[in-house]
């Protein structure tokens, strides 16, 4: 299955004085391919129970981006699990590889605050993508 | 009446491509500051009735600021109406001026998201520090 | 003529505990309008002598933004000077007006931080656009 | 040894729509904390050749911050290479853990942004700090 891949740029205000990407902006272009990819299976978050934070996050990155580059980001699921679920992301700018990063979330009861299962229709969607 | 003055330093996250700090990164320090005024005058937001967005916010970039600069923000009332105010805010590093804003906001009720009267402590407490 | 109109969505990271968008957070969204209309016109920063720092900012907010609206945003030229321009910026979410804006960017020497006058190229491409 | 601890404020502008803090703005308060380490070393990073970006950032979230919490966060030096060095964030609100981190930084040339040693003054002190 080809991965789903999400189109950015790069914003000025994503940058700092080193002239590249502040490490922390391109956590936010994640963001925006990991929302395009769950509404592309139906699976929005706010069309779900639940809420999502993030209980683990890491990036390797493996080359400077810098304002004005417009870069691709593949999103694959990594792992489903009862409660939680981990997303790979793949950064490339120009089809050279830019940053390689994971996302782990876990689905928790707004009231509780704690773990709870994964909406089955989330579970099975994510599952068919990981296939 | 001495006005309220934070003292923060600016961070490399608060940079850009330029250089210099980038303009959006600045009203992160007005926050800081209008929030630390209003720890100092007993009327934190969370202690308080309603929600309290922002309406207007304007801002005259006066110097560069970059990485690691300390300054100072001292924050005025400078206006109490009914269902809103308006905050003054001077930035000045090293005794120099930077920058110097205005932010409105005004306070409704979470509910109808209508704007309600400002709860009468706060009314009164800023007030005093307009007087 | 028809003013320049970028689309662009809201993202979780945009919003704050108020539910609504962070009133800095719309600001990164006129970047992004900015940027896109100054391609537009073959006049992209990068592509230009000298610096472009803000110096004035100002943003009426008028209606809530939250995660996933998909906002419209105009950019017209409010103001051609001899060193500086002003950008406006209106934002609307499905048909109403949620913000309105006003950036003034002053072109600088980068080596002596002082006003130099707008690269002709670029003065005579924002001249065409005021109309 | 006593590891260094930089104590810092969860801002409204950290935080989003869940009420809690969005993930990415934790890293500008470790960006805080680091920045902070080195000047209490002598080694700010402006004092220093070279450029140095992140290559490598992790980070666990133990538990949910709110706007207004007072963090600590501990800053250890994990490791020291040729070229690079991996720094440890653990982050505490009111002694109890609300996050474990590493980042890896490479000091690079900024002119072939190729990496390069470490400069002695900056690897001593920080073999010094790793004990």
């Amino acid at each position: 299955m080809q991965p789903f891949v999400w189109e950015s740029r790069i914003r000025f205000v994503d940058t700092d004085a080193s002239g590249r990407i502040h490490y922390t902006a391109l956590l936010r272009h994640f963001e925006a391919a990991e929302f395009e990819f769950l509404r592309s299976i139906g699976c929005s978050y706010n069309t779900l129970e639940g809420g999502y934070p993030r209980v683990h996050v890491e990036c390797d990155y493996l080359a400077a981006l810098r304002a004005d580059d417009l870069i691709s980001t593949a999103v694959t699921v990594d792992r489903v699990g009862g409660t939680s679920f981990t997303f790979g992301y793949s950064v490339s700018v120009e089809g050279r590889p830019a940053a390689k990063g994971k996302i782990t979330i876990v689905c928790i009861d707004p009231k509780t605050q704690r773990p709870r299962p994964l909406p089955e229709r989330l579970a099975e969607s994510l599952r068919r993508q990981a296939g």
